[in-house]
């Protein structure tokens, strides 16, 4: 998501008592950070935090991490929601360089309608080709899960092929999301706007068992 | 493909020269019918034949088998399309008693427009169910080779996790191929129809390596 400039996004982040400013210090032990055991998810390109917000109230025994790379719409997402949750934290960093601040930890990896590069020499930026899976090969703490929600066909069909080659599973595939059996799905920003569109919502989980 | 009955049905399949009325005959050695050692590419419910017939006219080095199970379907389809083609032959049996016909000898396998078997507790008639794969196991020669065409959204997805679950790589995934870059699709008549609708067309090609 591309986005105006915040001017006070700095006083926001840092006044917000779930950002992480250097969440490479936590890497191997989020656990301590949290103070707890319980399972960590992340989701990759938090955008306006809807999302992840909604999943960290409805799930109080899982710990969540959302991370987006621009300073401007972490700020943005932490003024129109309550991210006061103990089971919460926000980070703002580059995806590519996701080996330094995870490692062996994370249960779930969502990805919500990430940008889907559609010019063909671009490939290699979407969030599923195979030099990203290989980063979130190390991150998991016992077998890969990715969850993946996206109106863009061309990246749907791309993760699933990328996904299956690197050795995911699919254990579900939805082409049409709102008109789906599924009925307790929590909705991104962006995914409520173009559901109204009548836009069709793709969605996969897909898991790589450990060796 | 349901139809009414057509009268002349075995008068035109036996007079057909490429309709094999006892193909369990030739289990092991479809190569000795064809005379050559040139791949065996299958279609299972082979509607009126326009596909296969395509095909083997495309392709003259490979050879063609069309099994149908409704001799109305298969006769109709002898009178529409010149079958007349010395790498094709044509079938009329039960697609379930798949392994009574062949034994480690089929390149490809291609399934256009099956039954979807849309209600729930039918699942297991679905020519993707994981019993139909284990039995498809059996007849190929060396990869498994799965081409799937359909306008089902249900069956398509279906089948991406039934095939991925049972260790088939998915190699192309097409959401939408008339609008995708595939330009050598050869139309089944149902495609045909239904892409005159304004139908989106899925498609997947999937292959499970042999151990």
């Amino acid at each position: 998501m591309r986005l105006r400039n915040v001017k006070d996004k700095l006083d926001v982040l840092n006044s917000n008592h779930n950002y992480v400013a250097d969440p490479s210090l936590y890497k191997g032990k989020w656990g301590s950070v949290f103070g707890n055991n319980n399972p960590i998810c992340l989701e990759i390109g938090s955008g306006k935090l809807k999302f992840i917000t909604e999943m960290a109230k409805k799930y109080p025994n899982i710990n969540f991490i959302g991370i987006e790379r621009s300073d401007s719409v972490l700020a943005l997402g932490m003024k129109s929601n309550d991210t006061n949750l103990d089971n919460l934290r926000l980070i703002c960093y580059n995806a590519a360089l996701i080996n330094e601040l995870f490692d062996s930890e994370i249960d779930t990896l969502y990805l919500n309608f990430s940008d889907p590069w559609p010019k063909s020499r671009h490939f290699k930026r979407r969030l599923t080709y195979k030099g990203f899976l290989e980063k979130y090969d190390l991150i998991f703490k016992n077998d890969c899960k990715i969850v993946q929600k996206t109106d863009n066909q061309n990246l749907f069909e791309f993760s699933l092929v990328s996904l299956s080659m690197h050795g995911y599973v699919l254990e579900e595939v939805n082409l049409d999301l709102q008109n789906s059996e599924i009925n307790d799905n929590i909705t991104t920003e962006y995914e409520e706007k173009f559901m109204g569109h009548g836009c069709k919502i793709y969605r996969l989980v897909a898991v790589k068992r450990k060796k």
